[in-house]
């Protein structure tokens, strides 16, 4: 789930309109949320025990630390483009228990990928790896164990991101309606994770990047939040439809143009290496450009630096010069601009106010555009 | 979770009355409707790819390998006992999420455990390792593919019990509480495989084989199942209560005779090894009873044998008659006795049919007895 190194920041637009929520609130109301739930919990886990007001703890800490939280902005933006001047309070556990849903995925996520560090902080197996430290000698034991907490640690805010979506006070019938898309999302975001995995082992083409771009990012990231606010702020059916595909278009290209930071973009600003995927021999958008526009030098040569763990520095960019020079790059800048248009199309067959536009506007534009 | 091995034949009682719900009918429509919905998800697993319907393909075969769906049959008993003559068809779902959440449980308890077997049958992390067998060299790497495939299913199961919970054909109103319950279930039995895991290695007393029979069994196999079913139908508030405090007396007490089969039991019977407990120095109520109640000489000789994995098989009977001369075998059998009236005295204050009465006395015999 790379892309939570980047987001949209759409502040300024949205600041021309007072009637319309902006990022900073939708943090504020997050992090409020999600912190009252935690403590909820923390109390709850009182009866079992010390240990489990821990694993709360640990969990409180990873929930709060931080984060654009772009999910519950996009559904509370959404509906609020078909609700103006409503009451955001009634749909906020609908737009949180997006983000909830996002970090359980993320906890499982650095379970699979075997990171104890997320955002610079110990992630829950990094906190619980230390905490293990007096009472389990092996290190192999111990890291096990502190995977184990993890993994319940993710089991739980599953389970509570379901009940969540159906804190908002609105009516069942919508709720049932948001709960299937969140089924979906996850149903899809669980594939894409698996198809992710298997990608850097199974056979070359098994898997497509656009097939894990479109359900391991675009599904839950995207599509889920824009089509709940949406549905949960009865859109007409059309809209919907319409919104469904601007967020699978959106998804798409966000990871097309997180593959292309991953290995172009400025460090200082992503918080990413630009050599990472390289090393691991990550089977990218851009990866798949270069194998279909080489020539049989430059892929050979690319093929003894690419997912070797022993390369060094002057071969990594040499790497990165010929992913330049056989055109992939501009091939893939090519598939985002050609995403970014449909985006914009998209948006002109939506009957919105000029402010939602202009928010819309801006979300392709951060998401997508080259400055970043 | 390791009552699974054992569970409640009722059938006897239950043939004595046309009217009720047999466990045979319940395995059928429980494995059906598992078996439809596995399918359900392969098809819509398609568009992802021949990768993600694989792994459907194996949750199936792991969730109709078999079960007692004791669980869904707590349910639907339960739930005609306060509806007789009612349509079960309407709550199955709701049934059958039981099983669903409890399966990821076990999935995801294999993985705490690192089992790759259950039942006598490769589990999902088993199935992968052999999978992934051709194009994984390490055995490590493989291992943690395998287990990171296992990880993603249980994932899944845990989202979709949510989802199946809310098909059955109810008021929402209903619904609502039933997944309050669901919710807490779950919340329970995280905590409760969390302290049983930590119980391993934190030091002794940390935490009490007590609270974790109640959460990580009672909870979520005896509580949830029961009280779902008289909460869906609409059973008096009182009769909720009592229930409750009967299927917490219920499942400690079928967690305490776990414990002693799990030394004393019948292996050919529970088909499981009756010396594992000892050797792996697992902290039941049995080892509770015999901490405090053995002279210094038994706890000495005990010490020498219990969680040495090197202890023959000569010297695993002999903790066995410590375990039984110190007095602890006797003191668990009292408790489950006392238990055993406890809930004998729950039942009296429930207004039931003759048939559901004889339905209940059943379970907490072929629960709670010793001849097993």
């Amino acid at each position: 789930m790379s892309h939570q190194g980047r987001t949209c920041y759409i502040k300024e637009t949205m600041q021309t309109t007072a009637t319309l929520i902006d990022v900073e609130s939708v943090m504020q109301l997050t992090d409020d949320y999600l912190k009252a739930y935690c403590q909820q919990r923390s109390l709850e886990a009182v009866k079992l025990g010390a240990s489990y007001v821990r694993l709360w703890q640990s969990i409180e800490s990873v929930l709060t630390a931080g984060g654009k939280r772009l999910r519950p902005f996009m559904v509370l933006a959404t509906y609020q483009a078909f609700r103006p001047n409503s009451d955001l309070k009634a749909i906020l556990p609908a737009a949180v228990a997006h983000e909830l849903i996002h970090a359980a995925m993320l906890i499982h996520d650095d379970i699979i990928d075997r990171d104890t560090v997320r955002h610079g902080q110990k992630n829950i197996a990094g906190q619980y790896d230390e905490h293990y430290g007096p009472f389990v000698g092996s290190g192999d034991e111990r890291r096990h164990m502190s995977l184990s907490a993890a993994l319940l640690a993710g089991d739980a805010l599953i389970a509570d991101a379901h009940r969540m979506l159906r804190k908002a006070d609105l009516p069942a019938k919508l709720l049932d309606q948001a709960e299937e898309i969140f089924n979906t999302a996850i149903f899809e975001v669980i594939g894409g994770e698996l198809l992710d995995t298997e990608m850097s082992f199974l056979p070359k083409g098994t898997v497509s990047a656009h097939t894990i771009s479109r359900y391991k990012t675009a599904g839950y990231s995207f599509i889920g939040p824009i089509t709940t606010g949406a549905l949960l702020a009865e859109a007409p059916e059309e809209a919907v439809t319409t919104l469904y595909e601007f967020s699978e278009i959106l998804g798409v290209g966000y990871q097309l143009r997180d593959d292309l930071l991953g290995t172009f973009g400025d460090e200082a600003v992503t918080g990413k290496s630009t050599v990472n995927d390289i090393i691991e021999g990550k089977q990218t958008h851009l990866i798949e450009q270069f194998d279909r526009l080489a020539t049989p030098e430059q892929a050979g040569e690319f093929a003894g630096i690419f997912h070797h763990h022993d390369a060094d520095a002057a071969a990594l960019e040499r790497a990165k010069v010929l992913l330049q020079e056989s055109g992939a790059q501009a091939a893939v800048e090519q598939e985002i601009d050609h995403l970014k248009d449909e985006a914009y199309s998209k948006l002109t067959q939506l009957a919105l106010s000029e402010a939602s536009r202009q928010l819309y506007e801006s979300l392709i534009e951060r998401c997508l555009s080259r400055g970043q």
